[in-house]
């Protein structure tokens, strides 16, 4: 996905850049960049963050980052902040989302003489596509909606100009923006959870397609939100941090109400409850308290040295790691009958082999409470992950054995009422090799999470669009 | 403190030793060190790990680390493991413990005309002089036995030697040492949550002066135990990861035991429990349950990207970092009456800011209730930490403010029951501002973990030798 | 000034291109850079080599640098190659030069939509404005053609494309680029010293503006070149690798002959002659070899380890420096009547410094013979370093003094024969403190080169145009 | 073979240090050490300099290296220098020489009790083995003389103790020692040519044996220089740097006066002579200006960017690097009759190659002209190659041809007036495909160093020890 912050301040952003930035490691796992507008002008530094922490790759930039202005990123895909020079001046830039006409925008732009130069893997790189259809703008807040206008899927973005720092989030809210404040200084950040602690209060959570100026003094509105509201509900259930809030609704009260919610849907027999650490922590937590079982802690996650994305070139030793994080505690698993909270399943391929290391180490029973409805159709608004293909899903492929073709399905099966729903979920149940297996409903997910179900996107689980 | 891990194998053991060592990070922030017998010989790698993750640190090495044998450290302090030739043959040697004697016992070897070249910070290299010792010995297990005697203070090692692996546990088995086998390997290690994803099943607890020589052929034991034992109870309470277990206790379940214990003995009127990530979660966890009050989560911890010992040069970041690790939830802390369960308050300075933090963010009551009795006494036996000096200790300072003198004080502080511990508790509540404050019982604490006293060494609690 | 290498090869042009880049190294002292063409498409490689040798720097992606086709350079200013996607398609470009309306040009683009993010110190990257010119073309050979015409300064470049390797000299030839021809594998290269070690034999001297298209099939050209031919004099002088040829007239043999023309018109009574290495070395030789007088080595070149532009922070070793790469060789100055050839007189403050060493060091007598005219205007072709003020100029220097005004001089200074140039030379001569000074005269210069005068550029010693 | 610098200064030894240290770069191509004496007692940086240069991986190290006194070594093998703790104190200790009876006198001391931990990949490292001799000394001086007196092989030496510098030359003087001095400081060096940039004059050649202590108050002579002496005659040869000393007496001068002598002998017809750079030059020059031949550069070294030992991974690019070096002028090549002066014929590989492409580039004859006899015998006494076998000689080659045997030989082959030499030089001739081979006379080298035969080690020509 990726995470962005910007900063405006009177002294110097660095600090808060780099921190504000680094508190979006967990979005992505790629690049890490950040832009600063200092005396000498702009200037960028981009790391490689594959097998290293963003801080200890960009603590040696510290030094070199005044400025009173910056801009960060945290990015899944491609390099990150880029400096433009157009018509409107010398600018940073740093965007997340997903354009699905991308190379249609970029064989337009070429037709008219435009290169472009910051090449990814795959071609054009997205920021640097979006910066071409801001120059199209004759000002910045004409450019961008120019570029809301004619992206296909989402993006929302951060500017560092000669004027300041232009904020603007996704057409339809797709993936927030929220502003902040402190003596001082100015900050936009995608995720709440990095302001607590630089000591920001949150002022404002832009609404869909909203873009605003932020300068030394104040904030300026340069367009309206607007009221189509289209925002990510498996942000809540997974994407989040539990310190952020979104809307004003915060990640881990939500994943309690979630737990909760299982719980009272619920009559299973069980000693234990317990999350996959981490996800499935804030679940697990609510789903123990409301049905009175202790919450135990069976799987213990070696946090000091993993990195999240430690990648040996060793193939075996890969294979080795994806057992490695999570320590089983045979004497808490011995004998107990044992309920998962977890956020979701996607594959269900490491969950498997998750559950049958439990019952290796002596569970009785292993009760599995995803806390969304199954997972139906792959996101086509925000790159959630590059590899995850629809048919790979372990609902559709459970779908795919019972009706014999994967592409088309009965709309049934999202019925959680429906013949159709349960045979599903019982092949999945016995893929996974699991004492029972319940998933939320849309309902109670939605009512957990608070906002109007209209406002939310659930097309993962539903297909609405 | 520093952790140790061992392999003996017929293949090639460089895996399980990269892996098996980097369990150990949670118990040193310093060095790193591998060593290996491989066709070559003995070769061994050591990298500063105060930065960086061990695991990106020595990832380039384990191409070059191929060899049935080798042992790896985690350390505080100096570089290690070492390469030593003498006349018991060329071998490696990793240790974990603390010499008091060490200036006495090395000039001792220098006047007979012994030299020293691993020079550290502060002089002679302790592992060097613990080689010194076992050289004098006309064997491996004579010179092992010798270090032993000598030593005052604690020593657990290991050896990688012509023969095979040799395992001694400190003469009173102060620190653990463990042993596990799987098919076509054996492994000694520190810590056993190194063991259930590599595959080794826990074979033998060593005794206290227990060794032993581990090949391919079996584990044979050399010295046979001695009675008197007094391994550290801090190790359950704090030190240890929650996945281990020493003497065949596990850690994670002592916690839940000691937050059951200090439940039972309170009648606070609370609306959450919580712990401070991750030392107090085992105890809070315990703790709610018996007293079937939620358990939440209003401070997050930031996890994607904290190496455990990031140190930016410049002061002022430092200062920031120290708050920095830890998110607030303020939706899950405003109006609510919070119990902390602690591992234990050593100097409290940020645990103060850390209350501080949470009054801040609108909490009604804070409670703090530590799993283990007040720190009187800094520990003799281990280097858990060179800073702590026994006059910062929170305790120390209330009786020194009481008693008007800092070197000694009456032994009533050390009697939960007494007026002079409740006006020692009582001053700690008021300088840390605590709703209230309340200390596990020293019983409670020896009931939970399930061993006799006087096997156990709680001298930093009750000054018991 | 900068050196650019291209290869097209049926195999695998990953070591010509290293190697053949490499060999351009003394060249310039900021940027390499590398891309190829594989199978996976372009790919590019950019190092900073300030510091550190181009071979350190790119040992490590020689592995990843496979394809047949690449191309190479190496840069006093900004990173190269750029890889540019347009309507003419994805392609790779570096060039050689200096363009001094680059600012006009680049808003002139900018008016038109185009936006640069190939962003350099001082703004617009020259190659990505080249690159822009190119892309106004419909093909690329009318691309380059727009861009010759519109560059005021010089520019030569190679490109990769999908259709070969595009190589284009600059339209006056200022700078040289030359064709070779191996078994299986074509390449172009501006010093030629590049071919013999890689095996090429030169099958072309690209002329005027000239431009190529070279596949593996052969070269077509696409332009012819232009009859007026500006070529710098001063690669011969300086500039060049002695193993270099231009025109086909080999660098060495100009400066013996240099060299030996300054010996035919000298009267000096000397023991030895020396160059201070390595420029003057060719020179000396040259004039020793015609005088009859030994050639000697009193300063020594200390080669192991310095690094041509090895850069320490700490400024009082920067001093240092200036001195120690040269290290004088007592027993052959003491006593000695000793006439230096050097390739040019800049500045003459180093020279100075040098002349002042031999001194101390016993020399009876020190004569210097540059083999070239006093130095009177900076290039405006090329950019031979960005720091040379044209004022700052040991002539210009004396000039000012006899004028008394700095920016305008009669034109007679550059007539050797006129009593002006007479007082300049002997202003310079006390001001380096030398026994005698005496320049080489500007026909013989061009006489040792070989080529007719009106075919060379001499602006910088006569400010012809 | 290696080398070594120490400094004493009243302020920081660093800068003259660092320098100092890298001015014997070419003596050595494996480690790198440094080691001063500041505030926080001794400290010690070494590194691995087979891919870098020395300055660049020293450069990071320079601001931590703050001292009064200091010692360097570059070395061929080994990690130096070592910090050694012992009942004379902890001190720094670097050596160069070889030890022939390393393993028998580590064994002796292992059986004392001794350890040593400063594994090198054979095994004990050499210099700790020096150590533990200058241990069994109740002073350095003593500790010093007992080293001295039991090695077999040679050995120079410093030692940084608290005492001040301890500068000791090999017992026979098979390796210079040499003392200088400027205002506030005193430096100890190997290669004179360490001095002129650093503003040292050399003020003492230590004779054979010589030990002295170096403070910031003076020298004081420990031990009084021994009256034999076997200074390596090869020192001027080859090894040495062309503004270096010894003895007082100038290595080029010597190369010069090596060049004339083979000039006299000789009634070759040639164009012109030139030397394989860098080592032939000086035999070049001094053969040209005797010969009134033109001296020219028909090869180039490419200097820019050859670090002395870069080792790229693949084979068939370190094939290449062989020739890479050397660029051949053609246009000074074709069609002459060229006489090439080198330092020595050593097994002659790739000096036939070298041939090889000088007739493949049009040489019309190429004479050969070594500065010394030939090669009969490998060092004893210092660690000139590790690979360098003795019956890998061009000479023992031939021999081995000539005689069928390899072993043993007639000493008829070293008197170069006997019929067996004669045939000796044919053959290797006919094997390099030379127009003409003529060897240096030992008298007449000799004569060109000036020394009496008896004070030179001559064994690797004649045999004679």
């Amino acid at each position: 996905m990726g995470g962005l912050f910007g900063v405006v301040t009177r002294d110097d952003c660095s600090q808060d850049l780099f921190f504000g930035t680094d508190y979006h490691s967990h979005l992505g796992t790629k690049r890490g960049g950040l832009a600063v507008k200092g005396s000498e002008g702009l200037k960028k530094f981009i790391h490689n963050i594959e097998n290293a922490l963003f801080k200890s790759k960009f603590e040696d930039d510290l030094s070199k980052l005044h400025g009173g202005m910056g801009i960060g990123v945290i990015s899944d895909f491609d390099d990150q902040p880029l400096i433009i020079a157009s018509h409107l001046g010398t600018y940073a830039i740093a965007t997340v989302g997903k354009i699905n006409n991308l190379e249609e925008l970029a064989s337009r732009a070429s037709r008219k003489g435009v290169h472009f130069s910051e090449m990814s893997r795959g071609g054009v790189n997205p920021t640097e596509l979006v910066a071409t259809l801001i120059n199209e703008g004759s000002t910045f807040t004409e450019g961008i909606q120019n570029a809301q206008q004619k992206i296909d899927g989402s993006c929302t973005l951060l500017l560092l100009t000669e004027d300041g720092l232009y904020a603007a989030r996704d057409r339809l809210g797709r993936t927030p923006l929220v502003l902040g404040e402190k003596a001082g200084s100015r900050a936009a950040t995608l995720e709440t959870c990095a302001f607590p602690n630089l000591e920001y209060d949150t002022t404002q959570y832009l609404g869909p397609g909203e873009i605003v100026r932020v300068t030394e003094d104040g904030v300026e509105q340069k367009k309206s939100p607007e009221a189509r509201m289209q925002i990510c509900a498996f942000l809540w259930v997974y994407y989040g941090y539990p310190a952020t809030s979104y809307e004003g609704i915060n990640v881990e009260a939500v994943r309690n109400r979630c737990g909760a919610a299982l719980a009272r849907n619920d009559d299973a027999k069980i000693d234990i409850v317990a999350g996959i650490p981490d996800s499935g922590t804030g679940h697990a937590i609510g789903y123990a308290t409301e049905a009175r079982v202790p919450y135990r802690r069976p799987f213990v996650k070696y946090t000091p040295t993993w990195s999240r994305s430690f990648m040996p070139q060793d193939q075996s030793i890969r294979d080795l790691i994806a057992k490695m994080k999570l320590i089983p505690v045979r004497e808490l698993v011995e004998g107990q009958r044992m309920l998962f909270a977890e956020d979701s399943i996607v594959r269900g391929t490491q969950l498997k082999d998750t559950i049958q290391r439990l019952f290796e180490a002596g569970a009785k029973e292993v009760h599995m409470r995803p806390a969304c409805p199954p997972l139906l159709y792959s996101c086509k608004f925000l790159n959630f992950s590059q590899s995850r293909s629809e048919l790979d899903l372990a609902a559709r492929k459970a779908i795919h054995e019972i009706e014999g073709k994967a592409d088309d399905f009965p709309v049934a099966y999202t019925n959680p009422d429906s013949e159709k729903h349960a045979t599903m979920v019982e092949r999945i149940r016995q893929r996974l090799k699991l004492t029972s297996l319940k998933y939320q409903r849309l309902p109670d997910l939605v009512m957990a999470i608070g906002l109007p179900k209209e406002r939310l996107c659930t097309y993962c689980w539903d297909g609405t669009e």
